[in-house]
C-alpha cells in the first residue's frame, strides 16, 4: 500500500524544504490553483469551503456582539485616500491604480481598496449626528488588494479575502474596550476553533497600522519556528474623525469627535492552519472548519450489504457532522492517502466483518489512532474523536510553541539560542527605543512581533542597550 | 398622527415621479448611501441584510444542485480577456483598467472583472482531463465592475454584487439542461420567495451575452410598466472551450471539447423588489428575505407589564421569525411610519388592554389589515400573516403585469396601446430578422425583451414587415 500511495500524490517532506512542503499542500490538497493573474490565487472548492466555514463562525460571533454587515465600494478616489496623512503614506506605495474606465481616462485615478478606513470615515461623517447614533458597529466581508512584490498562497497575495470591522464610539474608553473585545474574540477563535495557540500583544510604535494610535495583534508560531501575525485590532482615537470631520452632539449638546476602531482577519488564517497542523502526509484540519469532518470509506464495497450499510451510516452522521461517503472505484490505498492529504479529521472504515460485529473503525487523522466502536453509539463516538483531534492538534502546536520559546538576556544569547535551537519566539527585555528595536533585528535577525499582554519580569535591562527595560517583547522571524 | 409622520420621513409619490420615488426609498429605508466614489453605492446594514438573506437561500439551492463555490482573482489580464473574440468585443468598452501597481507601471494592464468566463476557462483548461472530471459545477459570489455612464442604485451601478455560476459538461445536451435548470431555479426563487411574477424566455440574437450560443432570461414587469431583466442563464456550446483549448478524453479515449454554461443574478434583484412591491409609504418586503419579519411595537410601554410582555413575545417569536422589538422612546407614530418605510411585513402591537385580554394586534404591511389574535396561537398567526403578505403582494404584482400586458397585431396598435394605457409588456409576432427588431424599437420605443418559452399564436405575420412570423416576442421599455 505504501507504494500505491506514492503513485498517487507525493509532497516534499517538511524537514527537507518547509516552503516547498507548504505550497505542495496548497496544490495537492486542492486548496488553490494558479492563473495568469500574477500574485493572485484561485481558491478551489475545498479551499473555499474552509473559508466559508471560518466566515460562518466569525460572522455569527460578530453579529452576537451587535455588529452589522455593510458593503462599501471597492474603489477609493486618490483624494479620499490622502485625507489622513499617515494612512496614505502607509498604503499608497502598495495599491493598484485604476486610471481608465472603458476607453476614457479618469479625471481622478482610483485605487482598489487596500483597506476601507477612508470609505467608512466618509460614510460615518454622513450618518453620525448625535450620541444616539453611537456606537456604530460595522463589519465588511470583501477582497482587498495590496501590490506585493513577492507572494505566497494565503500568506501574502496581491488580492486576498478578509473581514474588516469598523466601529465608532462616543468615548475613547469605549473604543479601547471594543479594540480589546475583538482581539479577544480572535484569540478565542484561534485557540478553540482553529486549535492554534496565540499570544496577544500590542505592536511597537514602528509596527503600528498606518494611522492607528495602537495596534494589537495575535501572533502564532508556525511549525518551522517562524511567527505569523494572525489577526489585528486597531484603536484610532479620534485622528481619522478629525481628518474626516466626523462629529456628534453629546447629551449636553456639545460637539465632540467620536473614537474609532478597526480589526481584521483574512484568508491568511488558512496558511496558519496549514503550517500549524499539517504533516508529511498533508493537511490536518481542525474539525470546526473542516469541509468534511468524517469520511466514510467502505472496505470491500463490492460485497453484499457493505455499500448499503455505509449509506445508512452516512445518513445518520450527516445529521450531526459534515460527512462524505466515498464509494468511488478508487482503491482503498488511494482513498486513505487522498483524505489524509485533505486533512479530514476522522476516517470511518466499514467492511463485512465490521458489519457482522455491529462495529466500525474510526481513525483520527493527526495520530492515525484506530478505535473500534459499536455502531450503537456511533454519533457520540465520532463527536468524541473530533474533540480528540481538536485537543490533540492544539496540544501539539502548543508543545511546539513552548519548545521553541526562549527567554534571552543578551544579544549574544539570542544569537546562540537561535543558532542552536532554530527559529522560535524570543522573549527579551527592551527599553522602548526604536534604535534598539532596529538593532536587535539587524544583529540577530528577529524582529519585534508584539509586547505581550502578559508581561514577565519586566524590571530588568534592555537586551540591546542595557538601560532599564520598559517591556518584555516577543521577537521572531515572521512570515 | 398624520402630521407627525410627515415630520419624520417623506418620500415623493410614485404617481408624481416614479424615479424619484425609487431613489427616495433607497435612501429613506436606509438601504444605501452615496459616497465620493461616483456610480457606486454603499449598501447600509438594512440593505445588505436583504442581500445576505437572498444569498443564503440561493446558495443553499445551488449547493443542493451539486454546485461548489470557488473564488477567482478580481483582475483579468488584457490578453486573457481577448481570447474569445465576441466576449472581448462585448465587454472591453465598459471595463475599468488597472495600469499601475504601487509606483510602477504594469507591463500588461489588467481589467477589473466584468464577469469571469475567461478566468474560469483558463482554470478549467488546467483541471479538466477526463470525462471523470465532468461535470464541473462551480459558482462564485463576488463583486464585478462595468463602467456605466448613467447609474441608478441597484439597477445599474459601476460595481455590483452578484453570483456567477460556471459549469462544464461532457455533452451539449447536458449543458443545455443545466442552462434551463438554473433559469427555472431563478424563476422559482422570484415567484415564491421574492413574490415577483416573471416570464421566462430566450433573448434574440442581438441581445445575447457576448460569446454565448443562447441566452435565457427572466423578465419582470415593474409597477410603472417598465421591464427588468432579473436574471440570465447562458449556454455557450464549446466556443470558449475551443478558444481556451479545454479538452477531455471521453470513455472511448477520444479527445473532445466540453460544453459550457454560465448564469447569474445580482443586487439588481433588490431594485426589482422595490419597484414590484413598494408603495407610497415606502418599501414592502417579501417575508422570505425581509431582515425583520415581525416588528413588535409596545403601546403605552411605560405602563406596568407592557415591556415585560413585549419582551416575552419577542423571545417566543424569535425562535421562528426574524423579530425586532422597538422599545425606544420614539412616538408610536414615528415607529409606525419607520417600519412601514422599511417594509417590515408584519407589525405586532401590544398594549395594556391587549394584555388583559391575552391578545395582540397584527397588521400586515401591504394592505394595513389589522387582526386581533390570541396570544395562545401567536406563532401560527404570525406565520399565516407572513404567508398572506407573500400571497398578497404576489397577486398585486401579477395583476399589474396582466393589466399591463397587451397583445398587438400592428405597429400602429403598439403605438396606440402604449400611448393610451402606458408602458407594459407588448406581445407581438416577429419574423426573426434583426432589421424588423430594430425598426419596432425605433418606431414604437419598445425593445425585444425575450422570446417567451410559452409561445402563443405564432402562426401569423410579423408585426413589422408582414412576412410569416417565427416567434411571439415580448417587447417593452426596459430598465
Amino acid at each position: 500500500m505504501a507504494d500505491e500511495k506514492k503513485l498517487v500524490k507525493e509532497i516534499t517532506s517538511m524537514d527537507d524544504d518547509f516552503a516547498k512542503w507548504y505550497t505542495d499542500i496548497c496544490k495537492k490538497a486542492d486548496l488553490i490553483d494558479y492563473s495568469s493573474v500574477k500574485g493572485c490565487i484561485i481558491m478551489r472548492p475545498y479551499g473555499f469551503a474552509i473559508w466559508e466555514n471560518i466566515q460562518k463562525i466569525l460572522d455569527e460571533r460578530f453579529k452576537e456582539g451587535g455588529h452589522e454587515n455593510v458593503y462599501m465600494p471597492m474603489f477609493i478616489p486618490e483624494s479620499l485616500l490622502q485625507k489622513e496623512k499617515d494612512h496614505v503614506e502607509g498604503f499608497a506605495p502598495e495599491v493598484a491604480w485604476v486610471t481608465h474606465g472603458g476607453n476614457e481616462k479618469l479625471t481622478e485615478r482610483l485605487c482598489v481598496r487596500p483597506t476601507s478606513e477612508t470609505l467608512f470615515c466618509e460614510h460615518f461623517a454622513n450618518i453620525i449626528r448625535s450620541y444616539r447614533d453611537l456606537p456604530k458597529l460595522y463589519n465588511q466581508w470583501c477582497s482587498v488588494v495590496r501590490w506585493e512584490k513577492t507572494t505566497r498562497p494565503f500568506l501574502r497575495s496581491r488580492e486576498f479575502l478578509w473581514q474588516e470591522g469598523h466601529t465608532m464610539h462616543a468615548s475613547a474608553e469605549e473604543a479601547e474596550q471594543e479594540t480589546i473585545r475583538q482581539l479577544n474574540l480572535y484569540a478565542d477563535f484561534f485557540e478553540n476553533d482553529l486549535a492554534i495557540p496565540v499570544i496577544k500583544g500590542r505592536k511597537t510604535e514602528s509596527d503600528k497600522f498606518a494611522g492607528a494610535v495602537a495596534t494589537y495583534a495575535i501572533e502564532a508560531l508556525m511549525h518551522d519556528g517562524k511567527a505569523l501575525q494572525a489577526g489585528t485590532s486597531h484603536y484610532f482615537g479620534d485622528g481619522f474623525a478629525k481628518a474626516f470631520n466626523i462629529t456628534y452632539t453629546d447629551k449636553d449638546n456639545k460637539l465632540r469627535y467620536p473614537h474609532q476602531t478597526s480589526w481584521g482577519v483574512s484568508t491568511r488564517m488558512i496558511g496558519a492552519i496549514i503550517m500549524s497542523h499539517g504533516d508529511n502526509e498533508g493537511l490536518v484540519l481542525p474539525p470546526a472548519i473542516a469541509p468534511i469532518q468524517v469520511v466514510i470509506l467502505p472496505v470491500a464495497q463490492h460485497k453484499e450489504g457493505v455499500l448499503e450499510k455505509a449509506n445508512e451510516l452516512k445518513a445518520r452522521l450527516a445529521k450531526r457532522f459534515r460527512t462524505k461517503l466515498d464509494d468511488s472505484e478508487n482503491s482503498a490505498g488511494w482513498k486513505f492517502s487522498e483524505y489524509e492529504m485533505k486533512g479530514v479529521p476522522v476516517r470511518l472504515e466499514i467492511g463485512p466483518r465490521d458489519i457482522e460485529k455491529n462495529e466500525c473503525v474510526l481513525v483520527t487523522r493527526h495520530n492515525r489512532e484506530k478505535t473500534v466502536v459499536s455502531l450503537d453509539r456511533l454519533e457520540d463516538a465520532v463527536a468524541e474523536k473530533l474533540k480528540q483531534v481538536r485537543d490533540g492538534i492544539y496540544q501539539k502546536a502548543l508543545d511546539n510553541c513552548n519548545r521553541r520559546t526562549y527567554r534571552c538576556d543578551s544579544m549574544e544569547e539570542i544569537k546562540t539560542v537561535l543558532k542552536e535551537k532554530g527559529d522560535g519566539f524570543v522573549k527579551a527585555l527592551w527599553c522602548g527605543s526604536e534604535e534598539c528595536e532596529d538593532k536587535v533585528k539587524e544583529e540577530t535577525g528577529v524582529g519585534s512581533r508584539c509586547i505581550p499582554m502578559e508581561q514577565e519580569l519586566i524590571s530588568g535591562r534592555c537586551v540591546c542597550c542595557g538601560r532599564p527595560s520598559r517591556y518584555m517583547v516577543l521577537w521572531a522571524v515572521a512570515y
